[in-house]
Order: C-alpha cells, then sequence, then structure tokens
C-alpha cells in the first residue's frame, strides 16, 4: 500500500513526503522555479540560509498565493541556521532575518544545519561565510557554543510563533540523545545524506523510534555532487553514478519509472522524506510522482544492498585542512 | 625514534603509554593479576565499575605498595562512571564509593563509560546493572540527562581532588565538540576500541589535535571478544584474527616480535596508549615490551590497510532489540 503523501511531525504538524530542495538552485531563477515547482505540484520547499537563496525562494511562493495557486497554508517551508550564528544572541536574530526574507509570515521546520558552531562573522562583513571565512579561503574558527544554546534558540523560535516546527540536520546518535534529554519540544524532523550508498540504518532506527522523521538531502547519491567544485565532485565521479546501477535500472524496468524514482520511492516507502531538486520541469513532475508505486521487499533489499558507507557532504573531503571532523 | 613511555594529558598529569586492561579479569584473581603485573612492570590499571573488581584490583596495588615495590604516585589509576548513575545526585556519590572500592586515595584518570544515560538503579537493588535490568534480561531504560551534567559532576571531582585527570570513552566526534564547548577542565582522554579492522582515523586526527590523548581498547581485535557470550562472539568469529593475518605475521617476522607486539606498537608509534589483559606471564611482559622497536611508515600503512571499519564493542549487536543506537 502506498505511504501517504503527508507525515505527522513530532510538534502535531503535519509534512509533505516529497519536496523540492533548493540547495544549488541560483538565486537568479530561484523565484521561477519555485513558482514552477508549485505549479507542478510542489508543497514542501526546504531552503537554508546558507543556499542564498532564501528571499527569492520566498517570492516565488508570494506569487503563487497572490495567483491564487495555493494558500500559505498549503505550503511547507523548512530552513536552517548556519554555523556562524549559533550563539543565541545571533540565532534569534537571524532566524528573523531569514523569516522576513521569505516573507511568508512564518516557517513551517526550522533546523540546526550542522552539528558545529563556527565563529560568528557580521552578515555586513561577509554575508555568506560558508566554511570559508575570505577568500584566501582561511578557514573559520570553531565557536565554543554548546548545541544546547542554539537548540533553546530554535525553542523560542516555536514560543515566539515564528517556527511551527524545528529538528537538526547531519547530527549523529549521540548528540541526538544529548538533545532529547534537555529538548522541551521534540526534535521533529533530522535531515541526513541518505542513499544507497550510504544507508544509515542504525541512526534512521533511531530517529524513527523517537519520532523524529527523517528527511533524505542527496538521494541521487553521487549525481547530486557532480555539478560542483572539482574537490567535491571528484569523490562522486571515483564512483558509479546510481542511476546507472544495474539493480536501479533492472527495478526501474519492472514498474516502468525512471531510475531517479526507484530512489526516492526507496526511501519514501520506508517514511523518509525527500527533497529533489532538478531544473529539467519533465523530471520536476516525475520526481514529485513517487507514491502511486510501491517497490517489493526483494527490491527494497536489493538497493539496500549496494550500501558501503560513502559519504559526500563532508567539509573534511573538500577542506583538507578543515579543522572540524564532523562525522567520526 | 621510539615513543617515550610517558605521554602528557591535557590536565598536566603524565600517563603511561601501555597499562594493563581490567575487563574481564575475574575479581577472585583480581588481586593477585594485577600485584603480579605490577611486578612485572605494569604502572597504569584500567577499570571501570562495570568490570566488578575495582576493589579487588585495588588490593593488589595496595599490596605491592606495602611491599615497597612501588609507591602510589608511581601508579596510574583509571576508572570509569557507568550509564545508570549519569545524574549529579548519583555520580559523585558513586564516585566516592569508586573511589574507596580503591583505597588509593584518589583516582589519575576518571572517564565517562559510555555516551548515554540509563534509569538509576541502586546497587542495593542491583549492584551491577551493565546493560540489562533484571535476570529476564529487560533492558533498562535512557535516562534524560544531559551529558554536560555528568562532565560537570566529573569536574567536581577534580575540584574536590577525587581525580587528577577526567575523560571520556566510546564519544563520536560531535559530541566531543559539544562537551569542548562547555568544559572548565580539559578531556585528558577519549577511549575507543581502535584496532586494524576498526581505525578511526578521523575520530583520532579529533582527538589529537586536541591534545586528548587517545588510549585504545581491543588492540587485537576480534581476539577481545571470542571469550565472550555467544552473542558477541559471533561477529568476532566471523573474520580472521589479527593475530593470524599475513600482514601482521611478516611484521612479527621483521622485527622478531609476536603479532600481539606489532598491535600494540601499531598504536603506541602513533602516541596511542593501549591497554591489553594476559592472564598469561610471559605474555604479560610482552605486550609491556611495545616500546622500544619501532616500525616502518610502509608497515604502520600496511596494517592500516586492514581498517574495515569493523566494531565489535556495541550493545546494538549482542542485545538485537537494545533501545540504544550508540555508534550511528
Amino acid at each position: 500500500m502506498p505511504t501517504k503523501e503527508i507525515v505527522k511531525l513530532a510538534s502535531g504538524h503535519d509534512m509533505p513526503l516529497v519536496g523540492f530542495g533548493l540547495w544549488k538552485v541560483p538565486k537568479e531563477t530561484a523565484a521561477d522555479t519555485v513558482y514552477n515547482a508549485i505549479k507542478v505540484g510542489y508543497r514542501l520547499f526546504d531552503g537554508a540560509y546558507d543556499y542564498q537563496n532564501e528571499r527569492e525562494a520566498g517570492e516565488g511562493i508570494r506569487r503563487a498565493i497572490k495567483e491564487g495557486l495555493v494558500k500559505r497554508e498549503d505550503i511547507f517551508v523548512t530552513t536552517k541556521l548556519w554555523n556562524n550564528y549559533h550563539a543565541k544572541e545571533h540565532a534569534v536574530p537571524m532566524a528573523k532575518a531569514q523569516n522576513e526574507a521569505w516573507g511568508l509570515g512564518y516557517i513551517d521546520l526550522f533546523l540546526i544545519h550542522f552539528p558545529v558552531a563556527l565563529e560568528y562573522i557580521s552578515p555586513e562583513k561577509r554575508r555568506y561565510p560558508g566554511w570559508w571565512m575570505d577568500d584566501a579561503q582561511n578557514i573559520i574558527s570553531p565557536a565554543k557554543v554548546p548545541i544546547r544554546e542554539t537548540w533553546e534558540g530554535l525553542e523560542s523560535l516555536v514560543d515566539s510563533g515564528l517556527a511551527k516546527s524545528i529538528g537538526v540536520s547531519n547530527f549523529q546518535a549521540q548528540l541526538l540523545y544529548d538533545v532529547m534529554s534537555y529538548a522541551k519540544y521534540p526534535i521533529s524532523s533530522l535531515q541526513i545524506e541518505h542513499h544507497p550508498y550510504l544507508m544509515q540504518a542504525n541512526l534512521i532506527r533511531l530517529a524513527q523510534e523517537h519520532n523524529i522523521v527523517v528527511t533524505a538531502y542527496s538521494s541521487f547519491g553521487p549525481q547530486s555532487f557532480l555539478e560542483l567544485a572539482p574537490d567535491f565532485r571528484d569523490r562522486a565521479a571515483k564512483v558509479d553514478l546510481l542511476f546507472e546501477a544495474d539493480v536501479i535500472k533492472s527495478i526501474a524496468e519492472n514498474h516502468k519509472v525512471t531510475p531517479a524514482q526507484v530512489l526516492l520511492r526507496w526511501a519514501t516507502q520506508r517514511n523518509i522524506a525527500v527533497i529533489p531538486k532538478s531544473n529539467n520541469s519533465s523530471r520536476l513532475a516525475q520526481n514529485l510522482d513517487v507514491l502511486k508505486f510501491d517497490l517489493t521487499q526483494g527490491e527494497l533489499d536489493s538497493i539496500t544492498a549496494l550500501d558501503r558507507g560513502l559519504r559526500f557532504n563532508d567539509p573534511g573531503h573538500y577542506l583538507p585542512n578543515h579543522p572540524l571532523h564532523i562525522f567520526a
């Protein structure tokens, strides 16, 4: 039986199981991309301060609302707090500024983007620090801000009505347990890199056992990284594309769907939300259409058997001198 | 050049690089085992509440001191706080009781054994809960105790003079960063499972970059687990013993040492402390004698190439319904 399109978060709010990911969507085209995605049927948009397109994505949503295509409450917006703003005195003003950039009154789901605090840099000095500080690629120093302080910052967003639900991204098991030990509001979602090459079965089990909805990013594995800078790309270029893997292709043929749809269904059928991105309109529609067929248990298992613990999104991979070892 | 026998901890105190591990040493023989180990030359003893032999190990040390073999300050005692006593009101009294059991005035290094809090059970009700609660093997529930509370409990031991240095065991990177963000006293040591089948290179780099001395447990890999209960043992029985691995045997022949000595030197040469255990007196001496020869870089690398991310000490492996996913 197909999984339903909506999942209930621990906060009590509903979240669509399939959404549109805004990572790497250029800000020049983001408003149109989002507007068109709404026309195709997307209702969840997954953004982040670091993606540098919150204002434009919000503009696309506002246009669709203005034209009567959707109402605000039909749309689900996720965004994320970047590493340099973990301290409470920065987190809350930054969240307010992000909310104003979206221009939709509130954020549906606000996440801590990475479980690492880096030194504060004012947006005036450098608007999007990323993992670097300056053009010489000097790396920003870690800051001594406990995760609890940042989490309590997010909780204050729920209290003020700015955010409906809160969660985390790129967290390991031990830190999840720790947050759960002091959280006043539940962790509604854990967003992680998740594809057949990086299964993370125990982490997913832990999250789902605690009613934390897992959202997968980079569902297509290496594919998501080939469009990036060379150091980033090289790691992805070393392995077979999942779209070309025999097991994926053969399952796609069985069901008369695309390999991308198989990869997305492998996740959604296990109640894992997905946020694919595409700039191609027919693929945009295909990616949304991944709840109407079911893989057999044998098919799910044969995809899972591709697991090789291969992570692509780790700053340690493309910043060899990066001071943080995030996934160790 | 051989690594020196003593490492300086971040606390300012010295720690021997090679010690004797008390895990699985029966309490009936622990006093004699420890006393004999001191005679052979051991100065560091790695214990834990959960090993159920603190009193007897302390008795062996006290006997050696009484006979003038060593002085208290020649000996380095490590012990660990078990999962059921993470709350501050339990951690401090438990640490005091452990210190009294050792009977040596103070503990050199006090560690948090696992980064997970389980519900308190009074020692009167069940003295050593392990990972279970009762004889029906009902599993103890997680408790909502933040790691910060437990860490601050350990810090109070430094303030009171009960512990000279403090640290953690079985922690992942993200939780280490978090502890470092609020620690008043430094994390002096991180004790982890570490052998050629489970390298954890990034975790070790992280620790060493932050002046945290890594202590390896289960240096011989599967060997350490074969003597345990069947469920535990099975995982170890599936892989080749490191003692039998061609690369280890051939390096041992090169240097006219034993495979065990090669495995221990592979760690100590990279400034990783080791705590082997043996009930055989000639092996006891051999294990201590692992600082006087050096492996070539090529030899170190060929041992490291055995890495396969294979962890043996995870309660999830031998307790299939265990509620905690500690290493995910």
